[in-house]
């Protein structure tokens, strides 16, 4: 299922038959001692994968750039600017539309990427009403992960390198966890970064927002299957709404 | 030596070791029967790992859209327009320059993608004039081509899906060429096409310009081992010259 | 305390003296059959007045046009974009900036222009590091709307002519709610909202979301106080750390 | 009259009967010892109720920024920029379209926004060739403007917190006008002004260009009056012609 | 004094001795029956010449398109954008300045470039405050056009193919001027044309504004002559303020 | 056959009958101690009035303004960016569709506007797929200079101010060239300047890449002739084209 990997002389006709495309997007970003600095690359494209083979979806290559804007000046992050990246997503997304794409998922899994996302999804859809753009991250498991979570969060939307995202990591790409790095990082996280910008190394120096040790494969399971049944639900449903409407 | 595999805890000594960056840069384009989509992504990332050991380089996350016009309505291909693409590198640039990075190889296997990248890499010459920027597409190449070539090129300048460009799938990520699929298709290329827009369905419905049943193994290896050593000795002249500089 | 009253002849010292500025930033747009199209102006506005005098700052005219895009299709709604808006956040900001100004409120009462809001505020950040911008959106309040509200959210995020923002209204500025009005609609809002761009015409056709009968000016002044409060501490913080910063 | 204070339930039949609105569009800027620094809002906000009344049109919300050069160096002075400027008024353009309107008017009280104005308005006819855009500077006022004035004016084309603008502020906004601290200022203005990038800082200090003690309400109202009904005149006629245009 | 025509490399002295260039900027522009499209670039560039001798400066090559609105309808007409030409001349501006100028007259010879001029000085006066752009558009000939005139101008700022720019060209490219096919045509221009996008389309079909059979090489040259005294004044004493400068 | 000599009255019909227009494109860049700064101009000028005299076609003003990087730091080299020229070249492009023209040739003479021109064919192809666009650089020219040339190139594409641009500019515009002047210079051009920003100042201070003495007017003559052949077959190939268009 994976785009890149077809031929062009195959792909025509398989684009008729299944013409939803998942992009996976990441980033390159810090993400404390014991996760490598392409997590959010790892975990799109895993759950990219695994959410092709349920909606029968073409796996577009991973855009492994991102917005990083908190943890810019951590080692290692790299970012692009929202308007850049709105763009290459329209652009793409204008392709996928040319290439008689109907569907297309973003699937991200770096949340700094969600206001470029949101607004190039936007625009798409001024410019094609009827190209439908899902944007993703993590649907619908609020509930799985007020259960399975041991620790509360140190924030409420902030979510990084802790006891969850370790837990995705070391249930979809497990062999990229060094655990034995892993920390407890309980940051003393200044009311005022809600309302005014603010770097996050003015308050961590391990970019690990929790308790990175309580992290498990089974806690990473239960919440990613989660979010692989919402998203599989949503996209089916889409999938169907084309075929009635192609019945007429 | 792959940058996104790493930790933020210990990347940024080791970027002051080693300060430089290559970023593999490729695209999705038809690229015939016998050769997949992501070719070009392919050989930038392949190209990109033997030139990483070579000078103790770092490869960044494959940049896998690029600029795709002459075949954007074939099936498969998806395509950025050249201002997104230099913004996107530009953008990447300045993060590469404020994360200590003093040396950024682009290491391009798509000719779509030359004028953006340069470009690009002019732009931050005006705004980091000591941040070193090398763009190779296959550099110092031309005496081993006509020595291997069975076939003349079908055009002096264009370069697609052929003898050439399949044996350097061949030696680089063989596995994913079906040879068993592979033509000869010699188009007519009108002769208009150099000085005016002229999409290539105008004159191939293959997308393979030339011979890509005479392509081998061999002949991939003595190219690219020809491109891998002349971008080894520039990016270890460069390197030279830093530590040149840093001695004063 | 309004500063487009003042002269210019007086206004340099005064700058110097109290260099804080609050913008109101509001929207045209739909709001039910009780609220007037500029809801979110006079809420911005009243909120700006009585921040002002806490914190001793000057209030600048209200911008009254902001990003409207799920109910743009609603009579009345007027709409700028994103980026449009962000242009003249920064312009606005560098004007401060040049005035003297060092300290900057965006009390913005509209959720819309939250993205814009905040993208702005971080392009200052990166041009002048020490001019303090801060975004309020009612911070601080979601005890206090716990604690009075009779009837769930319709929805976790949407907030829009309901019991709460009604309220907020009667107290703000009770003249301009005709509760005879109001009305209670619940409407049927598709899980896919949150994933995919929805305009709010596709579930709603009165633009209230919940119990507009159910405000009430007490409900409003527990809330707007509790936003005040909360505004006023993070400033009066923010003013005395300048004074630390200038006494050395 | 006032739009924002309409509910969206009622405004959309307002909006076919009445097809016409009306943008008050000022400046924050330096207008001496004796007027604020809204005085360009004060003059469009009520210059556009005025005409509202005669034309039975639909007031907008005032935009109180525009672009200010000459005296953006002067305490109290905001300024965005032409570009900025003109992109808000084009987007406001398209919502005014997408509502229903036929006619706008911007009525501008600042001139440094004349340029902004008459190219948003271009750019508009452009897109929506029958969407009527008017821009109004005091239409029609010449020759009241040469009865009424005592003293002639310092420069050909200025005209700022002098015997005329104060005069319109008499009759306008008189409350917000401080006579006593009203001067007499003729500055030296180096004729290269007209032909080279020359802030008015270079040449005045108070701001005002002429004599405002020569101000009065009567001459105000000569002006004004001539102005609204120039304005009421042309605004009449578009909507005759429009009706001429739906009886076919 | 063409400064293309020079080599590089005697003009590096020559331009320290002189730092003063002169851009004749027109526009191809419908003229009448009897004047040629390129009537604003050969006023352009003879009155540059003309200047260029009486202060020593260097004429540039002729930029001979301009921002074409009024007239873009009528045979023969050419345009560029506002944003296009402000790019254009603030690129040049750059160079200018890299190369060592230091006073930089735009001779403008078409109305429609005046926005674009005085916005593109405005922002290089931003980034190189002591480079001195001038922008003329024949400057103090009020007095002299009053004398000469036989006719009242047909409207008080436009000004096209008539009995003054007739005169002009008769003066300055008597040659290009076929007297035999001028015309006079008074049309009735509609007085919302100031105050609404008005292409001239809607009220002359000859593009001639007024008496072009009064013209006379006379006339031109009263006027013509004026401005040069005025520009050269103005140019010579900028290069007095450089000296001063240069002496401390 | 120049455009900007016609007058407007006369034009219409004559676009009808010759919907052909060719935009000579220079520079003004430095070019050595014998040729002038505007040696790009007076090429590009000289091939376009002939080429026009071939097909029949209408020479616009010569656009002497380029994109110049590589000798940006020498006397005398003025640059526009390339963006900027894109835009320049779509304007010009939509107002040639709007006026009637069918074909427009844009005779390039300066190799750093390539990257610009093609991408605005590009764009106008877009929009306007039924405009023929076409960009010359010498076309056809490789075997006449093979042929004539004595010495060779000292380098495979970079071509300035050497035996042969000498030569075409004596055979076009010899009355410019101070041959007593000219030299011969061999630089050594780093093999890196193909692979990295490399202002040229870094290996030459002459700008001559090679040896001028040896041009001569026949060298020229050969070359040029056999450009202005190609050029002339293939601009009649699309005339011919429309004909059989219209005839259907």
């Amino acid at each position: 299922m994976q785009f890149q990997e077809q031929t062009s002389a195959r792909i025509r006709e398989q684009i008729q038959s299944s013409p939803l495309a998942i992009l996976p997007l990441g980033a390159v970003e810090a993400h404390g001692p014991h996760l490598p600095l392409g997590t959010d690359n790892d975990l799109a494209e895993e759950l990219s994968k695994r959410l092709a083979k349920r909606v029968n979806g073409w796996v577009l290559p991973t855009l492994p750039y991102g917005q990083v804007w908190s943890l810019s000046d951590f080692p290692g992050s790299l970012s692009v600017s929202n308007e850049t990246l709105i763009r290459l997503l329209t652009d793409l997304g204008d392709s996928l539309v040319r290439q008689g794409f109907r569907i297309w998922v973003i699937l991200n899994a770096h949340l700094g990427n969600a206001v470029a996302v949101k607004e190039a999804a936007r625009q798409l859809y001024e410019c094609h009403p009827d190209f439908r753009v899902f944007y993703f991250f993590y649907p619908g498991t609020q509930a799985a992960i007020s259960e399975v979570r041991e620790k509360p969060p140190v924030h409420p939307t902030y979510f990084h390198a802790c006891e969850m995202e370790t837990s995705y990591m070391l249930y979809l790409a497990g062999e990229k966890v060094d655990m034995s790095q892993a920390i407890d990082d309980v940051p003393d996280i200044p009311p005022e970064s809600e309302v005014t910008p603010t770097p996050w190394s003015t308050f961590t120096q391990s970019a690990v927002l929790g308790y990175a040790t309580l992290a498990t494969r089974e806690k990473g399971e239960r919440v990613i299957e989660t979010a692989l049944d919402r998203m599989t639900e949503i996209v089916l449903q889409a999938k169907e709404d084309l075929e009635d409407l192609d019945r007429g």
